[in-house]
């Protein structure tokens, strides 16, 4: 069974409004087992909107209409539907008489224009609104559905779910689908260095499906589509192509997590397992960092704080760096990392430091290039100290670069 | 001039990922003067994505497509826009020397794949990416036009302003009127306490149009928006606009800023303008408030550093918060915040201290109710402490609170 969504709203094509809508609906109906093959945006307009329903009758089993319902003349969406399907508007006394009863229950004044609402075009009947005014359209004829719903989000999900959604359930072929996905996440690897190993599952695997997407600028997901009849199925399915990608040479050790695991929360969650404790002391990232790392519910368990040395003067008063190896390499350096690192685990009594100095631009303070930064951890057994360069603006440089550090915390307490 | 945007990428159809590019380019498309018609979207499938140009070349005159244009195999956008042209992808040795650059200058291995991006379909031009690796392709003839972008949207963003826009702008007939907008950013006050005051001018203002507009869950935006024939034309009637709102009472005092004016970014400006300099110490918010300051461009000049006192014990080692005051008044007091902030200006010499204490939850370790936070701001006359509590959730609650403590300095300073 196909699927096309179409919204409706000028608003939406202004681009004043981030539709949040047309994603929910598209999970939904994934999670039925219903193929979603396209999403369309139409303005109020009554010709672009009814030319939008015929073509997705075409094309697809189900319409699912949202928007354009309200009792203005810019809502178009029950005219449009009658025109696409070549009928009159009829207008319905039950509906009136639904339309007064909440108008006169909340004691407001009942619009003429209200009931433009009670009006559907011949040959559909009306989708309860149990938290509003506009009620739904529902046409279905040959194996054909249109579901039109108002905009508005709290009314929209209420009908879908308690209605569209059991209704193409009912109407499906055979046992019903599930579709479940899992994502991998990745960090530190570009997505065609993550696809090339894994190229012929890419190409190839069909339950569950496996494709890469870049992911907010610093990290790379596979994402794991399993079509099944069952949650226990779909876990199978997730778990042996999941051991097949993880067996694979250079991709294994960059998949940190699943899901909504993020790399401070698994970094974290490794630390508690091993009873230790992080502070941190920050230069470049000036703050990002310990943002990062206190953005995980729990996080004070095992991290204590930091510092950041933002001048360089607080470098040595705070962390104890002294002013001849400053002086000597400069505050970008490996060396002022790594006591940076084992400045703040003095201080603060932590079992790891993690530091990282650098140049974030937008101009370069120390004459080294925009971009370059180092990174340090310090331990009981020792310090690793390494230039890890960042790219793009300031805030990507800033956030990759405290990324990168959690991630060199993160691999050093998995080879532990 | 009439657009179409089309979407393309299955994670979309899924409803795994909210579109936020389509309003971006739909209010791009607006401010330049063209009519957005619609808005498709759809999955990695060659037939599909084709048919969606094809309609689109159809119905209007410009099609802006994103997303589809990575390296791996559903990555098919260059493929599609050959099959809706009736075309063959043409290898391009520029764009794969461009290519080949941008992966030795980042000592990155250049996978097989990547190369997919150095083909284009014949009879189109490529639009350079100055921000990643995918270039673009432009197809142009007889008045019709395609453009295609990826969807990552650092990538998107520079080449619709750089390339798509000014190529439109320079294809229009007659005297264009363009769309000039203005934005004035309130902290502190909500969407109705800002609306009321104005509610006249909400109503009636024809040119410039105002619009209130909740933004980022911190911050509420009036929109001014201007259809004029110049640029100095629009500065004319929002320099008018802006002064008669901030004329009103209980309006200007919670306006800091215009359009790209950040919270921090003003206060910043206003701390260099009486040369002084600022440290923080942070508790409830983690890192945040001096991420925030941070992201400032040259925030270095006046923001010496601070420390991050997530543990109780660093209140006391790094901060000198007496350990009695603590056992009287609990961590999360407005006398703990007040020796926070006097605290962090003491040991970094720095002119302001501001200070954050509080409970972001999802639990409470203090027994107060999640959402309870206090801040301090010291300076050489004395100390101002508040209780100024959060709310939403932990992230929420950060975010605001840091936003809170800049708010109190940006009013110290500005009644000084």
């Amino acid at each position: 069974m196909r699927a096309e969504i179409l919204c409706v709203g000028s608003e939406l094509l202004l681009g004043q409004i981030i539709d949040t809508n047309a994603p929910y609906i598209a999970g939904q109906l994934a999670r039925a087992g219903v193929d979603l093959h396209r999403k369309q945006t139409a303005g109020d307009n009554l010709d672009r909107i009814a030319d939008c329903i015929r073509g997705g009758l075409d094309r697809a089993e189900v319409v699912v209409i949202t928007g354009g319902l309200g009792p203005t003349t810019d809502d178009l969406t029950r005219e449009a539907i009658a025109v696409a399907l070549g009928v009159e508007l009829e207008y319905r006394e039950e509906l009136a008489e639904g339309l007064r009863a909440f108008f006169s229950k909340r004691n407001f004044k009942l619009g003429d224009s209200t009931l433009r609402q009670a009006y559907l075009p011949a040959g559909t009947t009306s989708i309860p609104n149990p938290v509003g005014t506009a009620p739904g359209v529902r046409y279905e004829k040959d194996g054909k559905f249109i579901f039109a719903i108002p905009g508005v989000p709290r009314e929209m999900k209420a009908m879908l779910d308690g209605t569209i959604i059991p209704a193409l359930l009912e109407n499906m072929e055979g046992e019903p689908q599930i579709i479940v996905s899992r994502v991998l996440r990745a960090f530190g690897i570009g997505e065609s260095a993550l696809a090339d190993p894994i190229e012929d599952i890419l190409t190839t695997a069909t339950n569950p499906t496996v494709a890469p997407l870049i992911f907010g600028n610093t990290e790379v997901h596979l994402r794991l589509t399993a079509k099944v009849k069952t949650e226990e199925e779909a876990k199978v399915l997730l778990d042996e192509m999941e051991a097949r990608i993880r067996a694979r040479k250079g991709v294994g050790e960059y998949l940190f997590g699943r899901d909504e695991e993020t790399l401070p929360s698994v970094t974290l969650r490794a630390l508690r397992g091993v009873g230790q404790t992080l502070a941190v002391a920050e230069s470049v990232t000036g703050g990002v960092l310990s943002y990062f790392i206190t953005e995980v519910p729990g996080s004070s368990e095992v991290y204590l704080g930091g510092v950041t040395a933002y001048h360089p003067d607080l470098k040595r008063q705070l962390l104890g760096v002294p002013a001849e190896l400053i002086a000597e390499h400069s505050v970008v350096s490996a060396e002022v990392a790594a006591a940076m690192a084992e400045g703040v685990r003095r201080i603060t009594g932590a079992d790891f430091g993690l530091a990282t100095t650098g140049e974030a631009g937008p101009t370069s303070a120390t004459g080294k290039p925009v971009g370059t930064v180092f990174l340090a951890l310090a331990h009981a057994e020792g310090t690793i100290a390494l230039q890890k360069d960042g790219w793009g603006d300031r805030d990507s440089i800033r956030r990759r670069s405290a990324l990168n550090a959690v991630d060199l915390l993160r691999r050093h307490l998995a080879a532990e």
